[in-house]
């Protein structure tokens, strides 16, 4: 292909984008495809010429979109969600078309300095300390382990990178029960081992325990253990619940342990002052990672993550083989010290396209937007009878469940499982599920970019027609 | 932004990204920035409201642009090439539009099935067994970090994730002295201690020496260390130098330790059935690493990582929290338990674009180009008496330097330092430098997607007027 083809291709695909984006609602969300159907409906063997882009695309239309689920589609409310907006899409382009490698300062200037400053910007939204410094991440997965090792390190005076774990002492994490499935897997990658993963009893909110993760800490000094981290959530997984961060960060400060804090979904709700009472004690906080990717309409990926000791981080991840040395390297930041990949690509310029577009404002407003939908679902849910909510909403998640009445309070667990997959068959809506204190809950995520109140009055519709035939008929659709 | 203004200015970018390609031999290569200059150019708060996106397209064009090394220049000769293709750069913008995030099967069918196919592709493309099962990764870093990790699992029994390294035994990994930093960097983060990264030397075209490799396992065997893997180049970073791959494996095979193969970037000459005798043993070979983000034409980031015991890998990193289960599990590739990160892009689309558009004839085609023009600028080398060759060419990357003549031997590395700064402070070429035996090199790699036999000529012009200019009054350009 030659720059004039990729001219037009590229105006081509501009208006395939803006059409799916027009039309995104006519979509189902989740496909109807079985295991198989796609691999078997493509070539299983490269072709030895090339091939005509017209071909490909057609392609592309015709069998790979069929079997995407459509994450950008606003009544999308399962997981969390992985947002776009024009603006990161825009930035995306440049950044894939300009395509620099940004492990070095030289490798490209503008965007390790653009990298510092947005950066600085978003410490400033979400109201983080001065003193903490940001750098971006592929995504809260590795930033989190990238915190644990920086732990690992700090608290071994930096003997564990050289002369390995079999020499450490038997550290201990700590984390509720409802922690993200990432910090279990950093754990074990940092050869800490699972079961040395404190997990610590929630409350009724779901939210740690702090008394509990005192008492465990107690335990372990008094067996010779060696606490080492403390993860706490603001906003779990299973029902954004926010652990006691204030107290939390009293006990880290105490014991000298290192605190990290995963607010990868939940961050967001910082732009807002009156939410910044959840992070009362951050002063105290070693590391923090909320995501741009999910809730700041910033396309995946892009993870923020903020160090308050950022010569430990550097210490912990620096490597300067010969043919990386540059002569600038004591004058500027060469963001391969920070994390673990040497490659990065320029993922600033996204997000400051999406900060400078919506502004301060637009950012709250949206935020603010997508909390008043959640608080109407919960209305919703809470007017009807045949509901009940099993969490409290913080923001905008909604973990509900069909009661129990009709049904023996064993079955319920079924009973949800073959609702939520009759809702999601519909392909108009799609939610998923987890379970809190061992029950099946649906959970009701709105906080898409380009969502409306529309989407959600029409979610809701569904909702109720399915629950009534459902209902009516419940070992039709029930699997018992 | 709505829609249609999203239409509108992906038009403009669509343009401007054309005009950048065709006018990119315009651009500086490095950029004449100092450090801070751009931080310093750049408001240093977000902005309240919300900005008009021709501002900021503006400021991007002023501010950042002027600020960036210029990747995608023909005549960027530095480190390995990061190539994007016009076909993966169309690739690349579907996938941040409708931003699927594939880590199980359900969150995008056809992107999880796309993503097998394409690996198969691939390894077929590439000779690789059919044994091995393929996965796309974000660097060639996370995936000598799975591989190691996945080693180390399955050698400690899945021991270490579950109890931690504490108990693990002395475990001890071999590479050559020229091996890349990212596998010191994996041996650090998985626990096992610098200390137990044992480098073996290298015979003098900087190929590990598999005499001393074996003479090294023995020895750690006699003194009660446990090897637990070797990680063998092929295309080492400093020269491309390749390890005798047949005898390691055989080394590897008869003392059951773990074999990676790291050909991040010499991979794509795979494609050329005449180099693929450099493999051979790659039947004894547990993992595999190649970019094609680097000499493949599908844009950063996209690594292809190739595992022949599957249940290892997914063993080592599967994590199954209530919230992630879906109705298939048991039935297709979820690929969250392939790795290190949860959240994935949709990163098989654009290697798909390649790989059809170019076929196996154009990337063949297009591989013996580059390696024919990097023969070529060996001859130029080669014919002046001022430069001499330092280590093999095996591919399209050719070290040099200015010889003894006029300079004592004890200056020749500050000489050469100087030389390079001076040809890269034109502007218009860009060359990265290494150390071969303590004498520093400077590396010129030929291998950008759209460049020229013209690109070479005019390199070497270059090249041969600051060297006339260097050698006439050396004192001028040298820090001695």
């Amino acid at each position: 292909m030659n720059v004039d083809e990729f001219r037009k291709h590229g105006h081509q695909i501009i208006d395939q984008i803006a059409d799916y984006y027009e039309n995104i609602e006519s979509e189902r969300i989740l496909p109807e495809t079985a295991p198989r159907d796609i691999f078997n409906s493509l070539e299983s063997s490269p072709p030895q010429k090339g091939e005509n882009f017209d071909d490909i695309l057609r392609d592309f239309n015709n069998k790979i979109m069929p079997g995407l689920t459509h994450w950008q589609h606003p009544k999308f409310f399962a997981y969390f969600p992985s947002n776009t907006s024009f603006e990161s899409l825009l930035g995306e382009f440049l950044t894939a078309a300009l395509g620099p490698v940004t492990f070095s300062w030289q490798t490209s200037p503008a965007a390790a300095e653009l990298e510092e400053l947005t950066m600085n910007w978003l410490r400033e939204i979400l109201g983080l300390p001065d003193n903490f410094h940001g750098v971006i991440q592929d995504t809260a997965s590795t930033a989190t382990l990238v915190s644990l090792l920086t732990a690992r390190e700090k608290y071994s005076n930096y003997a564990i990178n050289n002369v390995g774990s079999a020499y450490s002492p038997n550290y201990r994490v700590y984390a509720s029960s409802e922690v993200h499935s990432s910090i279990d897997k950093a754990v074990k990658i940092a050869g800490i081992g699972l079961r040395n993963l404190v997990k610590i009893n929630t409350d009724s909110n779901f939210a740690m325990s702090a008394a509990d993760l005192e008492a465990a800490i107690k335990k372990d000094l008094m067996s010779g253990k060696t606490p080492l981290a403390i993860i706490a959530a603001i906003g779990t997984t299973g029902s954004t619940a926010v652990d006691p961060l204030e107290e939390i960060a009293e006990i880290a400060y105490k014991y000298g342990i290192w605190l990290h804090v995963d607010a990868a979904y939940a961050g967001s709700a910082l732009v807002l002052p009156e939410y910044r009472y959840l992070i009362k004690g951050i002063d105290k906080v070693d590391t923090f990672v909320m995501n741009p990717h999910k809730w700041l309409f910033t396309n995946f990926d892009c993870t923020a993550y903020f160090v308050k000791d950022k010569n430990a981080l550097i210490k912990t991840f620096s490597m300067m083989p010969e043919y990386l040395k540059t002569a600038y390297d004591d004058k500027v930041n060469n963001y391969k010290d920070w994390g673990i990949q040497l490659g990065r690509r320029f993922r600033a310029l996204k997000l400051w396209f999406v900060l400078r577009s919506f502004g301060v404002e637009g950012l709250q407003e949206k935020i603010r937007f997508h909390i008043e939908l959640g608080k109407k679902f919960e209305e919703f849910v809470g007017s009807d009878n045949d509901l009940e909510i099993l969490a409290p909403r913080y923001f905008n998640l909604v973990c509900f469940r069909l009661k129990s009445g009709q049904f023996p309070a064993s079955e319920l667990n079924n009973v949800n499982e073959s609702f939520l997959k009759m809702i999601n068959s519909t392909g108009s809506l799609f939610m998923t599920h987890t379970k809190l204190d061992g029950k099946y809950v649906l959970r009701f995520v709105i906080g898409k970019t380009y969502v409306t109140e529309n989407n959600l009055h029409e979610a809701w519709q569904v909702i109720q027609e399915q629950k009534d035939l459902f209902l009516a008929n419940p070992e039709m659709y029930c699997e018992m």
